[in-house]
């Protein structure tokens, strides 16, 4: 398969409009849109609303009729096709801030060809901002103008910023030294989801530690990452396509010692 | 003092304009914005940065051309004036957030009339929202629309949203139950500061727990909460304008019941 087969940045940027209009009319409603409770190891609570669905279902079709021969993996409706380029869905990512109103979810969107991530989107429709990775970089928009994203680069741990989403997992995973992490660290901040992976990919956050991960979860985000000159593997330093414990940080020697921490304390 | 010497909500919006236009000169850039670290008693980083003295600075001065009898408290530079209309200003509540790049930060302006909190206004001006009580009610506006804010009501404990901004600090408080309370809801949240308090008021959260604030951070949001039908107080169910052990519930009923978990486990 040829680059050639990928598509332009200007098609995720449309898959990002038909997410963003469906999320946001179950946004912040009063109508029950809470339609299944999936507990998963971490969470007892793991809401899908009629607004995941509703968007996934929006973007295979659009993809369905434009890339008909590329396969589908979404959060939703599993993986349909096959192909060496698979588009990626996380339709509401961060389903819990969608629920509280807190515009800390996004709509995400990836591809990959052969496994690797290659291109990636992250849409909050509420404050009406993208952050995307296409051939060229990683870019953000919003109403405040269009940039190149780029990583925090050569900032030692002790000035360094840290995030993971919630604390609960911290105790049940005494193999992931995050407290020894968290001790060393300027500070540590919670609760920011996917739009704090953002904020490392736009040199704000230095370190984002998430404890399981779905594939569809960081898949759309790697690319946006590693073209700002940031890193994002597993736990023991390998390519984080498969989820699981994900690490990501700003600047490649950062992480290597990032790493070193949480795996020996 | 009769209430004809209270602003209207206007002069509100106008201070928002101001704190907002400084605030977003100093958001998510490069320079080194950091001036202080002032460590509390929670956190061991409590920083200070350029954009909050400068925000306060220029509301301070525009409160002293139009209302120059009236008081001012605020974060930065203190208590000035006295009489019994006092403005009360967080210039940029949520500094960690700010640094962090996360939207949930905000311009915190309020009023007391005799000590106790009558107008509020948390303006978020990188998103362009606002959320914000006069003597008519509650009320948000953002390129989404203009709403009254109402808070949820009649909701279980077991279905409730609970919100702390740190779960720091809850370890080293034990005499505040924050766990019983929080293996009794539907989900906990973190991260969220001010805008937590903001998402109760408009019907998204239903608890809000922080254990250690300054009459500025919660003054401007008492307001807020109350008038969209909410209830906020101190830990044994006082008045909230002096701060520390703060509250906020929803609904008045689920108020009673989270005092008394709180308190007694």
């Amino acid at each position: 398969m040829s680059h050639s087969q990928l598509p332009d940045s200007f098609f995720l940027h449309e898959l990002a409009n038909i997410a963003g209009k469906v999320s946001l009319q179950h946004y912040r409603t009063n109508e029950l849109s809470v339609v299944e409770n999936k507990p998963k190891a971490n969470y007892r609570f793991d809401p899908v609303t009629q607004a995941d669905r509703l968007a996934e279902k929006c973007m295979r079709e659009h993809i369905a009729k434009v890339y008909p021969n590329h396969s589908i993996m979404g959060e939703e409706y599993g993986i349909t096709g096959d192909g060496s380029i698979q588009w990626v869905l996380d339709p509401i990512d961060g389903t819990r801030p969608f629920l509280c109103g807190l515009p800390l979810w996004a709509n995400l969107i990836g591809v990959t060809e052969n496994g690797k991530s290659v291109m990636g989107m992250m849409s909050q429709p509420y404050i009406g901002e993208r952050f995307w990775a296409d051939q060229h970089g990683s870019w953000t928009s919003s109403a405040h103008g269009q940039y190149r994203l780029t990583t925090r680069k050569n900032i030692q741990l002790a000035q360094a910023i840290l995030h993971t989403t919630s604390p609960e997992p911290i105790s049940s995973r005494p193999d992931i030294h995050f407290m020894a992490l968290n001790e060393q660290v300027l500070m540590t901040r919670y609760g920011g989801e996917c739009y704090a992976m953002a904020m490392l990919a736009a040199g704000r956050i230095d370190i984002c530690v998430e404890f399981a991960l779905e594939p569809y979860d960081i898949i759309p985000l790697i690319p946006i990452i590693e073209q700002a000159g940031g890193k994002v593997t597993t736990l023991d330093g390998k390519r984080a396509e498969g989820g699981g414990a994900v690490v990501a940080s700003g600047c490649p020697i950062l992480h290597e010692h990032v790493l070193a921490i949480l795996n020996n304390g």
